[in-house]
């Protein structure tokens, strides 16, 4: 588990069309490839960007070690003056991106490669493996602390995640997007996030019995004394015992700040309430109930409609996979070449039996339109690089497919904000990648700019994702173009 | 991304109540821990164990780097002789597990952890990170390539996997289920698997048209020739200009080996048939038809069903992530503590709420029985360590829930292999992991040994796993000590 040059963490084909552009053209040749995606998971109403931090690591770290030249020529694919090539090989390009905690909707750029086509093809794979799974964690996780209230969630998903990294960055990715703590330590560890826990079945079984474990555990932690409370029966035993604990310090003048119980099984909200009334008749009205075991928005919000006296959630797997919906489907796609001659993009088009697999051609920006008033998203708009707009001008937008659908926005009424950052030029990193606790900071901004809508779990609200008049225009006659020929 | 010392990726509460063993009882008492999971995912038959190799690697490589201590020292919560104690940990306990690639059911052990319970504790987390994930991905894969008949399985995922780990050891596991090769290079490079991949749309657009794209991809590489017929319109552009560039490497004398189209959209099954006709009415009988986008072992079958004329099929996002089933329920539990007097094991069983969550307590090994006419699995027998069986006995099986279901096997008439094996002795690895493409050998034997009816995608036969007459009692002693208390 050792290697983490992550150069060779990418498919083949990036590598043998990477020897065909060697041999067959211009290997220097300028191109853009846009990432973006095309539908929210989840059926939510946005997505959340993450991951970018380790996407410029991976960008700057880019170099082929003598073992993976070798590696390389021992599949017998591969010819020597391209293998020499690829021992040289540094990233040049140029580099945009929507910063991390970004609220952000389908079809959007989310990053965009300006380099030379042997570049820009190599770094494809991992970069969406990246950005699609620090964004995938983050939209989930945003759901689930969206259904929470404003009950804390901790992530403890990490022996259910896809692998290490699934466990260290899914968890980075539900800290941006709200999560109050995480069970990981490493986590912890290489971002700087609260970590939290307190212990398993195991603890409680490894005393001759229940309320041993509990006494010994709050002896030990009695500033974070949360004590897990379903080992054996909770109503009868767990409760009652802890109950018994609680009693114990405060009458040996242990201040009872941080303090509760966990549940783990059986019908939380039944439980819970159960729970509240035991722990209040005793005066411990202001204990902590924390709930684990196959959370998820869903079962979240039916606890809460029912009156579950749970405020503090631990979750798991549901979190760490996002379950319901696995993956993000980032895709990453050629939008221009650079002709030589004029220096101009020219535009590149991909058509699909699919039709929602058409790409946007050329060479695009993003702009966020705000409601000058609230402050609150009305919609965002693709545009070409280079086309200027002014806020004291009226705006009208169209749907690109239903294009009768028009919005005119009067001057004064909105404002806009480009969206897309540089992150490198000509090789080099021109971001400072934020720490994950601003980052996240930053994401609970971003949420207010969203309205109510938008955020319902269930058939959101659709945010506007518009074309510019000269966007529009190019692609329609690169459809047509096509379709006369 | 460099971190690779994987001692803290643990949840924060395996350290809390290391710490509260380390200072509220005897840290050297010896347990046993099981990591067993409950049920199969996806509705399957069965599951495939994997991730042992990485298991090892890690409990090899555990030590707390003087970082890690600075870093756990921050946190607060724990004490200087703690940390001292942590600076020299190491493993020294045994560990038994079942080989990876065998076929296992749930609430058998896969792995079994004998140690002082400040370690056994420890390593929890990431022994059940590495083997839920690979478990669950060589299982869904068994599913997928199942489906797929005798037609070859490529896995593709890496771009929509969760996070590096999860694209490196998720082809690892699917090359152990089955698959004849991965697009992941950094697989390939780790593990000695075949990597497998041509181009993508890209590569077509970097051109001025399509067929000189494939034109000069067949003369790059006309040994391994698999042409992207979709990126404009397969059956008006794609196919026919495939054609044109086998036509045309036919009539300059180059040997069609291996060639073919890859599609990635639209109707798979009507297009491949078309594809088929036009191929065949050229000639190429023998062209590879090879097809991609969103399979799964559902739509596989499904094609099929439809006379698909695919005969190879790219697998990428449901087999990377398990898409319907994204978690294996690997759970890890206490089992027994020894008792420092006797020496001997005293049992130990977790209740719950959830009668599915209550475990088997005790020092316990795995027999598989097997028909000795099919060599077929007829059942798994979990037992105490130290119980012995003859086969040249008959041998009395009962259902552990519905006891009044028995099978009495007659002498002569099965076979019983012990399948669980040691790893570590006293903190020292004792067993050695074959090569990646020598446990998909293995694997497909043991696939053999399963019957038609359990490997059937919906709705499986259920093989039984039983517990020893000794251990049944055992158990049902300790549940109706409690219920008595």
């Amino acid at each position: 588990m050792s290697k983490r040059n992550l150069t060779l963490l990418t498919d083949l084909y990036e590598l043998t069309m990477m020897q065909g552009y060697f041999y067959a053209k211009d290997a220097n040749e300028t191109v853009i490839f846009d990432a973006f995606y095309r539908d929210n998971p989840d059926g939510n109403g946005f997505a959340i960007a993450a991951g970018l931090e380790q996407v410029i690591e991976y960008i700057e770290d880019l170099h082929f070690d003598p073992e993976d030249i070798d590696y390389l020529r021992s599949t017998g694919i591969f010819k020597e003056d391209f293998l020499e090539y690829l021992a040289d090989f540094k990233f040049t390009g140029d580099i945009y991106a929507v910063p991390e905690g970004t609220v952000v909707f389908p079809r959007e750029p989310l990053v965009k490669v300006i380099a030379p086509i042997m570049q820009a093809q190599l770094v494809e794979t991992a970069l969406l493996n990246i950005i699609n799974h620090q964004s995938l964690i983050a939209t989930k996780t945003s759901r689930i602390v969206h259904a929470a209230g404003g009950d804390g969630v901790m992530e403890f998903g990490l022996r259910r995640a896809q692998g290490p990294d699934a466990g260290i960055y899914g968890a980075r990715a539900a800290m941006i997007a709200g999560c109050i703590g995480t069970s990981n330590v490493l986590c912890g560890q290489m971002f700087d996030v609260p970590v939290k826990g307190t212990h398993a079945h195991s603890w409680i079984m490894s005393f001759p019995d229940e309320l041993t474990a509990f006494r010994t555990y709050a002896k030990l932690y009695p500033s974070a004394c949360i004590l897990l409370a379903d080992t054996y029966d909770t109503l009868k035993s767990g409760i009652p015992h802890a109950i018994q604990v609680f009693k114990e310090m405060r009458e040996a003048g242990i201040p009872l700040t941080f303090y509760g119980i966990r549940m783990d099984s059986g019908d939380l909200a039944y439980l819970s309430k159960e729970a509240k009334k035991m722990l209040d008749a005793e005066g411990f009205t202001d204990a902590v109930i924390s709930a684990s075991n196959d959370l998820d928005e869903g079962l979240i919000s039916s606890l809460k409609n029912q009156g579950a006296a749970i405020n503090s959630w631990g979750v798991g797997t549901n979190l760490i996979t996002s379950k319901d919906c696995p993956s993000f489907g980032g895709v990453y796609k050629l939008a221009a070449i650079k002709d030589k001659a004029t220096g101009k993009f020219i535009p590149k088009i991909k058509l699909s039996e699919n039709e929602e697999k058409i790409t946007n051609p050329g060479n695009k920006t993003i702009y966020r339109i705000y409601s000058r008033d609230s402050h609150k998203i009305i919609a965002d708009l693709i545009c070409l690089v280079g086309e200027t707009y002014d806020e004291n001008n009226s705006l009208l937008l169209f749907d690109p497919v239903a294009t009768w659908k028009k919005t005119l926005l009067a001057p004064g009424t909105y404002t806009m904000k480009e969206i897309m950052v540089p992150i490198f030029k000509d090789g080099v990193c021109v971001y400072h990648s934020p720490k994950v606790m601003e980052i996240r900071e930053y994401c609970k901004k971003e949420l207010d700019t969203l309205w109510d809508e938008t955020k319902r779990l269930v058939n959101p609200h659709e945010v506007h994702v518009d074309l510019s008049n000269e966007l529009w225009h190019m692609k329609t006659r690169l459809l047509e173009a096509y379709h006369f020929e």
